[in-house]
């Protein structure tokens, strides 16, 4: 997430009471979970494992739980929990607003639209030109919806994040990361009826430009969709996933997180996507092999039987 | 779709700004997709794969981007392009209506039934008697609900047919075909929770009496279930599929488009159905098989090791 | 369903017209259904297979249609139709109770708990502290939610049991069986958006503290889930499942009836689990394998071509 204007480091230090060390003329323009972190970002970490991954990332600031060395030209802030800072902080520049209307005042919404009854538009969400959106859809707060839009009865747009910290020596193991990432949906793009699009972490989840999305699709965190995708009913597609181009996924496709299917290719019904696939090509199966190679394979088990008679007799 | 009345073909012929030629006496009675046809509907065709298959259909009225040989009985309307002028008569006979109330004026409910608070039942709704509908249920213009049926809580009925006009030489890939079928849904079915039905692209979506259906299951527009099915959570069947009576669909199955599922057949959950299956036999596996067979696959499969070390040694 | 009071055997057996022998001198103080009964509960049974498992379940007082030898302390209600007795006393003891309001005046809503616009909240529900349900969530009658929940959009709590007495020799196959149940979610646990958790057919669905549903994920009746598991979006679990503490299970992944998956298992993506499997292991596939014996028998698999070639020559 962006700042509404850059945030002085020393104002940071005092608000999560953080020990301020190296270069701390800069403001903070914003602040980033680790997988999608810029120039000006402040970001946390708090996992020995992840220490040098985030201290050489593209983020300036980082709030860290240890005395270290300070990259050139970045500042560190030292505190004993960086999770909580950062939840401390997220909260802060978007806290909870409440909702008392079916379309919030805070909310744009362009000519030509037309909104069903009981659709819900949360606070500060755009909505473009001709577009439509059914009944019974929630659109929670600060997502933008393009022009020529449709989406379905039942749809969710912007559910939080399902991104949690985890720590299993305490009672309550997950701990919910608050979420301060947007969804967005562009232009000509159209969503099935019963889908869920979850927000950004703290960066965007992304619907391209005129896909077309069948019902019950399920959409992760940070995922982002090229143009021209087309998703049948049922698929699911994790957190942080990179769906290029021209991208076809057939009904109940399952992709795991943090992967990229390259632009054009095609994923048969079912299939389980668990690693990156180039583009181009079509695949099918579970675990994922082109659809060829899949195919050679399940002619080879049926020939197990005449395998075993030859080598083991009748 | 049937037209309100007879509609001749001058008028269509003016209002498409087509050459007419062939037997232009008879009006037309409907307009309808290819895959369901019958005498005295229009039908369209544009791609020359299809030509054939169009001129002779059942159809009595073809729209067609090519000048050739009448059917004998038949007309041909001949335009530049003929998807946009199937679009524009559908638009015309069955315009956006928009709707701002939660129940429209124009649907009628029959005795006994109850409508639970915050159910959409959109324009030109019928429902049947001592019909229960969840809250949160979303009724999608034109649709008919039978008697003793219940819809629980945030299912759609009525969303639109996922069917595209297709052609990926230009900017947007995917335009969507306006549908102006049905779901029709028969007495003492009933329709569990989070569910969406599709309505037919010019014909019926129909849900068979007596059927049982569990929650958060897809049927895809055109799709007919028989008397007396049952379905299990998660259940999604793609469009055009011919689902006879008395079939049971366990848990997550998956059902390819355009296929027909035999008799009393059932099939095991998490199965991939992507070809016609004969009834009264059991089925399991994506891809599926007969259950005993694919239950001797998988031992087959366990044996590969056995097989090994007597060819090849430990 | 436990009675608000103990009844009478003599006005039950009034009540259904039963012919009432053995222990009469104990009131029932609860009614259930065979998977899951206690002392002083009535019960039902119609079908010789289970007369041996009701006479000799925990159950005090069997509705049955067979005159038999009174176990030891009990009381037999004999009808003609069990089934049918079973339904009228569930009937009278939970009666449909209209719902004309989005919160009904019986709900309870705790201090510090928010409920977005267009939120059902049927009758006699009980809502917790500091808890947040998103708009357009359903949660139907006798539900429990504890502190600190949060309930994402479009979710639906307390969908009816998926649960019917079957008989393929009349013209309705499936009639439902009322359920007298309850959904219970406990404190600290979060329900993703789309999720359907259906009520217990006459005890309780139970979402265990801390455990974290992402989106569209099916739990089905009288299934309980321990505390902190973590379930990813498309999973679905049936009835009448035992789901211990600390289970993870990946998205899409589908659960069997009736079984136990053991404390701290993890059952990756897409898996089928068909039984019952023991804790602190990692699982995969469809059928489900411990993960490294699948892994292997994929390896297994991809070596019958070098096994061909040696058998049977190029």
């Amino acid at each position: 997430m962006q700042f509404p204007s850059p945030v002085s480091l020393q104002w940071i230090a005092e608000f999560i009471n953080a020990k301020l060390v190296g270069n701390t003329n800069e403001p903070a323009t914003g602040i980033n979970e680790i997988h999608k972190v810029e120039k000006g970002d402040l970001v946390f970490v708090d996992h020995p494992k992840y220490y040098n991954k985030c201290l050489n990332s593209d983020a300036s600031f980082i709030i860290i739980n240890k005395e270290t060395d300070v990259p050139e030209g970045k500042a560190l802030l030292i505190v004993e929990n960086p999770f909580d800072a950062y939840c401390k902080i997220v909260t802060h520049f978007r806290p909870f607003e409440p909702a008392n209307k079916m379309i919030s005042d805070s909310a744009v919404i362009g000519e030509g639209s037309f909104i069903y009854p009981n659709a819900f538009i949360g606070n500060h969400v755009i909505i473009g030109k001709n577009t439509i959106i059914h009944p019974n859809v929630t659109i929670m707060d600060h997502c933008i919806i393009g022009d020529h839009v449709v989406i379905q009865a039942g749809t969710v747009i912007g559910s939080n994040a399902f991104y949690y910290n985890t720590k299993k020596d305490r009672e309550l193991w997950y701990k919910k990361m608050p979420d301060c990432g947007r969804v967005i949906i562009e232009d000509f793009a159209e969503i099935g009826a019963g889908c869920t699009i979850d927000r950004g972490v703290s960066h965007d989840t992304i619907i391209g430009r005129g896909c077309k999305l069948d019902n019950m699709i399920h959409i992760g965190h940070d995922t982002v969709l090229g143009k021209n995708c087309l998703l049948a009913a049922q698929v699911g597609i994790a957190g942080v996933v990179t769906v290029e181009d021209g991208v076809t996924l057939w009904g109940q496709v399952g992709v795991s997180k943090t992967l990229t299917i390259g632009e054009n290719a095609v994923i048969y019904g079912q299939s389980g996507v668990g690693s990156d696939v180039a583009g181009g090509k079509t695949y099918l199966g579970s675990p994922i092999l082109e659809a060829k190679e899949k195919s050679r394979e399940l002619v080879w088990v049926k020939r197990i039987p005449e395998l075993w008679e030859k080598v083991m007799g009748k």
